[in-house]
């Protein structure tokens, strides 16, 4: 078996963000390695000089996707998935080229504009027997999967009620147009050539469907729906009411002109047996409550963790786990100072802890002790 | 210029957490590249496999620290830092080691166990013009940064107090001891042979200590202290009080047999301007207070943050930076799939949304939109 | 002019909570005094029983609420307003007896029944010029006048979405029922006729309605509404959507089955120029955005409070004012002991703080200042 | 038996605070009424004024507590408590006014000045056969009952370390003097021959003593402090470390400089078998977290109450105990109304809910019913 899964990226150059967040979270599992991509459409610049930087062969940088689908396909040694990464309006057509090839697909969401694209991707998949993976990235949340088996396990027995909102703020200034600025709105979300039918509830609301159905594995039976365009061609706001296939209701609410609102996913879900609240920026705990008890706080990493949850965590209990990001600033700095050092530039400035830090700490552990075995008194450090 | 700082490491086999999460953070950036190690002392074997498994030219994983760096300094291309994450005992002898063959350092914290040892490591870097950096990660965090900044910029004034404490649970069991059952402690944390002098105020109360310090800038002109051991050879929680050099007091606790605590590290700075209010366990969020007006929640993200903290912020705000970890677990799972899919295996219980579900999204928006067009009718989705 | 204001109250016997509620209301304001009541329909032994414990002249203990409307009105030292806490389905007629006679009318919620019943009463009290209040107790919250004076001086623009929810879970057992025990839906709420036409709406959905509209002013245009009976003849949990008369939407969720709740009213108010937030449970603090800037925490006392907010404030910014009733249950447990004193029965048990405590604290502050008057030296207390 | 406790009241004339807070907290209970009081020494005009609008016998309105003292212990009638709230500096002479005339005695904290006081104090009120009550309020809450139960049920086992604070913020702007302005320090507190040998941890660190003391049954062995006066007379800031007669540390930290703080007692006790955390801004919740299990949050009113706590919650669970103040609220504003009315002022201003709003209520509801009858059609409100 070859040690390595290779795979290829379409979209994604190395200065757009979300590039960057999907090969980091590629590069957490030391199996797979990045060998090819088409990184961007518009710039065989930018697409040249991400290939050079993220180390690939310059011959497995591609112009096109298609190009790359083709001859990745055809090498003995060629890409295994790909990780789709581009506009939404582009996805039907790049993932449709990847399957035809026989090569997996994860794909960005929303994974199309029209229910028949999406039916036929479904299909083609099928066919071909290939996976296929949609990026609904917060069900990735260790407390997620701990969820969705407690529901599974009957923990709150049968869902009664769903209440669940995703509101942000961000587009709130473009309520107050101001003449002579674009709106926030206007780099892709105005137009439905490019957005689809929906700005607020393709974006967001999606995520709210697939969060409740993933915990729940509840399907909507039927929705009804108020959206609030505020003089905009699309929706940024939206009320809606759905009735499951057991028969309870729901209602969602998503919005980006929440103000004092961040990215705040929130799902709350009541059974007959109990219920589980859980909020997106607050990912590590979940409010469980059996009926007749105490309202509990489980945290990611303790005991109360499944196996498949367990599974899913890469920190101990209290360790959030964007402390990765601290360890990454830590070093990114380090590495910056490095690199100056090489060239011989001062690094003083440089904002990372140093052996002076590392020499005050031990005197501190030495002066608590000495203090404590001596019944408390004054230890001087200065 | 060579594109790439190669780097090595002493410790973290990939078996070890430890070292797996301070590779992970160096790939966060891609400047940096492991080329070297000695991944385990007491075992050839986890060192050799851990260097294939990491990609590794064999000829660069040593048995030895000393070899190591002795061989890595005769190379032209040998690492220019090294990174050391071995037990606490081992860090003085091999950063001695590695500053005194010209490479720089990060090491993990504590230093060393003796002021004398921190002292000499200082001196031998400052000698030889080399970085050595420690690894208290916690001020890696963005709002770490971000209350450094609001305090040198007089935000809150002079600081006049100071209340901070670093309880965990982890240990609770150990006052409970089982006979023919080892305690937690007993891993190393009993042996001041092998923990030093202290082992909680070693451990947590020592990030207090540099925590304080980051923020603050301030220095700690004397300090008591009272800890208490419960029948260990080493403390388990202490109270300790400082003076600062400006004359401001301030209470630390730390404990290791707090019940209800996980890793709850947690500022509180009072400056006669205003104070600041941050939690560990919720990295991205700091409650500020100016003098005679309302608390507010500063976030990660936002506008509030400065130049330097935009630069340690890795994901947009309301995005807890756990999200990368949230990605990684998804692509982890499909990453298992196209493994076992290569192996014929059946992969319909791999956890990871699927093309299934991008069609459902794709069903919800335009059943939400059909529903508010036509003034929220109920529309079918089964 | 009579430095009293004389009321009756109808309903609310001694054995009855809310009477006792409702009365020690009263009594916070010292202008108000109890003369006259009909405190029990069904028992003219409790209502007797009553009077006398709360001194009133036994003949202005009525028998008949008609009796009384009558009597008292014939007075010139007649009550001037009434108290009716009687079931719901009694309001309608007691109201109008006491608004015919000439006596203002405070009313327990909800008003009545229908709304043939609800306009006639508003139309008789106008026609008599009197006063007739609804007792909405959560609007008599400082904050809810706070956020309320906020909103029409514009602090949050035009209101764009409301989100608000009433949730219990009091009646979660009702859904489990256990043959041979009553429901506790049994007392009153499964019967249309003794509850009216809605069980769960009209018993805390109304308390969203009117809250709302006090803090914004808005009226609902129109709505529409999925509820949940769950087998029960009426309804316990329920989905609203609404339009109001400024084209805005809302959702409101009640329910009395939501596992993890016990009195949750929330009410979230999104305008386009900032937004608050408010929880019955936390009643004293309002969380604050104004667009584009961080959130902020007022609280109930603080400069923040508008003149006719403060005049709503009976204790200073960070005393609950349910620190009454701790104040409250020291004196009742003190009053207690007086009364077993009298009877020469031993009161070492009963819950006061004592001279003994008194002394400990005197001589807790004498120990704290000689120690800090002695470089932190520890001072025996035993 | 009589039916009522007559009691009396020396100072809290109807212009003081806590006067008014006291007689409320006492209404609470119908067994005790107020019968004689001298209200203010220095002013024979309020304390007249007082014992009027409070509905008292002018003859029981006495120009001296001694008078008062005296008197009552010779009528048939007279007092049996009397409630000191009066300045600190005067509670030792007052109180043992009345202890000698054999009356009991419920007096505001701190109890005096000098422990030789304080003794003095205790062994009259032994010597006499009288009850003599601290009025430290705060342990009136029923969490507070409810978390000292637990801790003597075993609870949480041995306590191990206390970690309690009690800092304000309000004396603040002290530390920044405008010339030609008084300090809020002035009134009382800059004057130990007024405010005693402390004024911080007089005022408010004696309520963590009597806290944790009642909550936790253990005694101060030994403590050692320190104070900062940031240039006043009297202390404004204090850290405390603190040893227990069981070997346990605690730490205990006051302020009235701490920015961002209201009045922000919380007191956190571990034990070897779990925790328990209160706040007092929070007071009817309690943190709980038994050794190896989840933490719940246990609310007053909810079974976990013991019968001991029962008795002290005066609503049920979900209501804060300051809706007694919105209750109150509205009908101070409904009384206001009828006094406006009755001397024919227009009262449409004055803010209570009115027969419209039941109205508004009625038609809600009907119109809910209908919706949800109708399969969530719209009914139109307007």
């Amino acid at each position: 078996m070859r040690p390595h899964v290779n795979y290829g990226m379409v979209g994604g150059d190395i200065h757009a963000f979300i590039g960057v967040v999907h090969r980091r979270a590629i590069r957490f599992d030391t199996r797979a390695r990045l060998v090819a991509g088409c990184f961007s459409a518009s710039s065989q610049e930018k697409n040249r000089e991400s290939g050079e930087v993220l180390g690939l062969d310059p011959q497995r940088v591609y112009a096109s996707y298609r190009e790359m689908a083709q001859k990745e396909a055809a090498r003995p040694d060629g890409i295994e998935f790909v990780s789709i990464v581009t506009p939404n309006v582009t996805h039907y057509e790049i993932a449709k080229a990847f399957l035809e090839n026989g090569i997996h697909v994860m794909c960005e969401k929303p994974l199309c504009f029209t229910v028949a694209q999406a039916e036929e991707l479904r299909d083609l998949a099928k066919r071909n027997r290939l996976l296929f993976g949609v990026n609904y990235s917060y069900t990735g949340y260790a407390l997620a999967k701990v969820m969705r088996e407690m529901v599974q396990e009957g923990k709150i027995g049968k869902v009664i009620n769903v209440n669940a909102e995703y509101p942000q703020e961000w587009l709130l200034d473009d309520l107050h147009p101001v003449p002579g600025q674009e709106l926030k709105l206007s780099v892709w979300r105005k137009d439905p050539a490019v957005a689809g039918i929906s700005n607020c509830v393709g974006d967001i609301g999606s995520h709210i469907e697939n969060f409740v159905h993933y915990v729940t594995g509840l399907r909507i039976k039927r929705l009804l729906a108020v959206t609030n365009h505020f003089g905009q061609p699309l929706d940024l706001n939206a009320n809606i009411l759905v009735e499951y296939e057991n028969g309870a209701n729901g209602a969602y609410w998503c919005s980006q002109v929440a103000a004092g609102t961040l990215n705040a996913l929130a799902v709350r879900i009541y059974g007959d047996e109990g219920s589980l609240e859980w909020k997106q920026e607050d990912p590590d705990n979940v409010r469980y409550t059996p009926r007749g008890e105490a309202p509990r706080i489980l945290s990611r990493g303790n005991g109360y963790l499944k196996e498949k949850a367990a599974a899913n965590s890469q920190l101990p209990t209290g360790h959030p786990e964007g402390l990765h990001v601290a360890f990454a600033n830590l070093y990114k700095n380090f590495i910056t100072a490095v690199l100056m050092h090489r060239d011989g530039q001062d690094t003083d400035d440089i904002d990372f802890p140093r052996v002076e830090d590392g020499l005050n700490g031990v005197r501190f552990i030495h002066a608590v002790v000495e203090s404590a075995k001596n019944d408390a008194k004054w230890v001087e450090l200065m």
